[in-house]
């Protein structure tokens, strides 16, 4: 609990290897995780090889982590396999559409924090790279997914070399409903933002980028409407190019 | 480490509450998973009352979990929330679309897998319902869930009444990718897929169902494609419908 309640993000890392052994040690820890009819609609694809990290580099906006860090890792949906299986077996498989997409999803990404925590646990800090479903195409050419493949998550990980401060979260009354969901006024919006937007970090976030609010910073800036829907069209046509 | 090794799912629950501090420390806990831009992307409704639980459980095919758990979790997409917030500050956000709809499901999973992993450190047992993406209209209608706000996975909570058998699991060489992904062939699948093939469980699942092969019980009576397909068009219509 302790390690989970400590944690923190660490984009940088010491060179320094992980060891296979370890590596796989924490991978198979993960697929202990839950999956849909135990089903392990799931791949990961690790890279240490440092042209194949130039080769990821661009789809991820050249975030230093991803050649910094001793493993990258790329979990990705996985339809692939379990109707290879099927279709070696005299089974017809129906696992192409948007329901099997999904769920795949779901199946990666309990592994994915599954072996976060047991990284961390162990030591080693790790990086999520949001760019993962902003340039899904880039990345199923340079790691060679097939049909029914489909990255839905990256991470670094490595030795960690800093200890960034802890950053903040929203108070738990903002995330949780009792039985239904309470819908938020004017007043629970002021109240529960406030710790967030009184931050130092944020308050020179906002001037530096000369707006009124900190939530302008967000739409205005960090995370556009231009911007996500050119990510929705670009990430709907990479699932519908890999079969889905 | 050893009890992320050692889990196993838990459906049946001793009929003993989960106190309002256990599960709370637990879900602040969780809320220090990783999540895009810190913006938290997701809500969780608790159920605890038996009349809300009894409206839940036809969405989840009456599975006995659903009513027989102390507390059952709604893990959300939620972009609702932040986009109040920028409301309230004069900002206007652009989230309701493909993008944050699997963004939101990133954070939201990040936090629910979170949540498992420090509930069974302290003892307790959880079950995700895959149903969750099969009928989530009923859901949504359940617990009120506004204009983006969906839900993508729920799990029942509660202290274990049995100790089940580990279920069994691919080996990890079917999983990992080193540098690119590394298709199968007939060879390898009949290999990857022995061990499991093998089960004493699975040949009597085989019989039960008067089927050929262990995948034929998959894709023709557990996961058909015709019931993929109109699960497909339902989660598109209730992802539409909440205003993605």
């Amino acid at each position: 609990m302790e390690s989970l309640k400590q944690r923190r993000t660490i984009r940088k890392y010491q060179q320094k290897d992980i060891s296979a052994e370890l590596l796989n040690d924490l991978l198979e820890t993960a697929f202990r995780a839950s999956t849909v009819g135990n089903m392990q609609t799931y791949s990961v694809v690790v890279t240490r090889d440092a042209a194949r990290k130039a080769k990821l580099a661009p789809a991820h906006f050249h975030q230093p982590m991803v050649e910094n860090a001793p493993v990258v890792l790329t979990f990705c949906i996985d339809l692939h396999r379990f109707s290879r299986w099927c279709e070696c077996r005299k089974a017809s498989p129906g696992y192409n559409n948007f329901e099997w997409f999904v769920t795949g999803a779901i199946d990666a990404l309990l592994v994915a924090q599954t072996f976060c925590v047991a990284a961390e646990e162990n030591g080693l800090g790790i990086c999520y790279l949001g760019t993962t479903t902003y340039n899904p195409q880039m990345i199923i050419d340079a790691l060679e997914l097939p049909q029914l493949v489909f990255p839905i998550a990256t991470i670094t990980v490595g030795w960690p070399d800093e200890c960034p401060n802890q950053v903040d979260r929203l108070p738990i009354e903002a995330i949780i409903h009792e039985e239904t969901y309470h819908d938020y006024s004017a007043e629970d919006i002021d109240r529960l933002y406030a710790y967030k937007e009184s931050l130092p970090e944020n308050k020179q976030f906002v001037l530096e980028n000369n707006k009124e609010t900190l939530a302008q910073v967000f739409t205005d800036i960090r995370y556009t409407r231009k911007d996500s829907e050119a990510m929705s069209e670009a990430l709907w046509k990479a699932m519908k190019a890999q079969g889905f």
